[in-house]
């Protein structure tokens, strides 16, 4: 199947699409906010149907294949896939049907923790569906086959952040339960595999200790965006001729949307747009 | 909208039809199988878009809705809502549009904790969806307009049944910050609002002290229905003529479900169908 042909993508002036199953994303958001600063961006986040961690391969192909056709839509020149879920399930699906420049979370990651490794063990922690899919291992042995990867699902990190948890004992206790495995395994790196995570980043390292490098693929993805659009001379020239750059689409309940993005977000998000994106309605 | 028209109902040897979310509705259907022995149970999770609880009203009508309709069509006889989320926002749309017998697990809960409480003091547990709502309050306010409903969200309780941590010194600790609220407004009944929290019984009653009755509405759903079958003369009376009498559909991972199934059911699941209820798919 190849849809491309339909479509026109935006030129260097376009927005940047980003979508996720639901607010995790927006700390992807914040960081080309902060490395990329004249670039537009149109956020999607599918709150309708979140979370993706446990849904199958499948599932999460059709779902991100709706959102990237409504993305286009809104003339993108570029995607990124700000879920880890998403991004191993449907990065090579997406980058095959449609010839938008598109990157994911995960890759980003993996090239900074197979460059910063030492002693080639790398620790990956995200979502059950992540952690379940290998595709970090997979992205790492591209490229070091000598790299020993140890992935741990930590269900509970998610619903600890989205409480408001994130400097408290009983997430402490619950990270040491699930760090503690990897610590006896010797890593020197650890990929933050889930959006959410950065927001515990203080808390993970304090458990981890100062001799594990924190991965961050927000950052990092942020990084790769600038170096790719830069190569294809696709940066934005236009800087600060739109007052709100940032456009906010969320497939349910754009009101707790709003309260996590203005939580994080340095701007107030006060515009928030509700789209279905399935394509029949069944009134 | 009256859709009714196009449906015929099954007849008293059909099925009872049951829906949720996900797995969480199975602990009403293992009560209505220990209740009503001779029912066959056609149940369906829906594990593509769980979960019910962060969604909008409109959302969970629409989903529900589909649901009614594909269990019609299982020739079932009577529906029983067993998600807390799609009984608060979606029990009364759908016995408006379909007139088939539907049943819903708040309601049920409802009438036994106004009866149970002596001090008119009723405390309940549930999702931010179910909370959120008030629909305790608003039914059993219906019962006993004296009653004072005392509402507390506890959105970590799912993921940690769901990990497996149900007698647990985490588990414990988060029962005690959220429930000791609820301890000081005097409580003398606690309603279990949401359908993962009777697998956490034994802490939540050990939490709150004897004095305060805890009450389960799966439990009390089996029985409301047993009494609505039978008052109709709708009451199988062909038990033991199917070998095995439960037939369980999803819409996602149906491994996942199997395995949580096989984890709380005296009985081994193996069969698990999948079905996609979004009507047009995009390919």
């Amino acid at each position: 199947m190849n849809n491309t042909d339909n479509f026109k993508y935006g030129g260097r002036e376009a927005p940047i699409g980003v979508f996720d199953s639901g607010v995790g994303g927006l700390t992807v958001a914040r960081e080309i906010m902060r490395n990329l600063p004249s670039e537009k961006i149109v956020y999607f986040g599918d709150t309708a149907r979140l979370p993706y961690g446990n849904k199958s391969k499948e599932t999460i192909i059709r779902y991100s294949r709706q959102i990237v056709r409504f993305l286009i839509k809104q003339d993108v020149k570029a995607i990124v896939i700000a879920c880890n879920t998403a991004s191993a399930f449907a990065l090579d699906a997406v980058s095959r049907e449609f010839d938008i420049p598109v990157i994911g979370v995960i890759h980003a990651g993996a090239e900074v923790a197979a460059s910063a490794t030492k002693n080639h063990r790398i620790g990956v922690i995200g979502t059950l569906g992540t952690i379940g899919s290998g595709i970090h291992e997979h992205y790492l042995h591209i490229l070091d086959p000598e790299i020993m990867v140890i992935g741990k699902a930590c269900p509970l990190f998610v619903p600890l952040v989205e409480e408001g948890w994130l400097d408290d004992p009983v997430t402490e206790t619950v990270a040491r339960r699930y760090l503690d495995p990897l610590k006896e395994k010797d890593i020197d790196t650890l990929i933050l595999g889930c959006t959410h995570y950065p927001l515990l980043r203080k808390l993970i390292g304090r458990v981890m200790g100062s001799h594990v490098q924190l991965v961050n693929p927000a950052y990092e993805t942020a990084l790769q965006l600038k170096k790719l659009l830069g190569e294809r001379n696709m940066l934005s020239t236009s800087a600060g001729t739109e007052e709100f750059p940032y456009r906010f689409f969320v497939s349910d309940l754009a009101d707790e949307f709003r309260k996590f993005a203005n939580s994080i977000l340095p701007y107030d998000v006060e515009m928030t747009q509700k789209v279905n994106l399935e394509e029949k309605e069944d009134e």
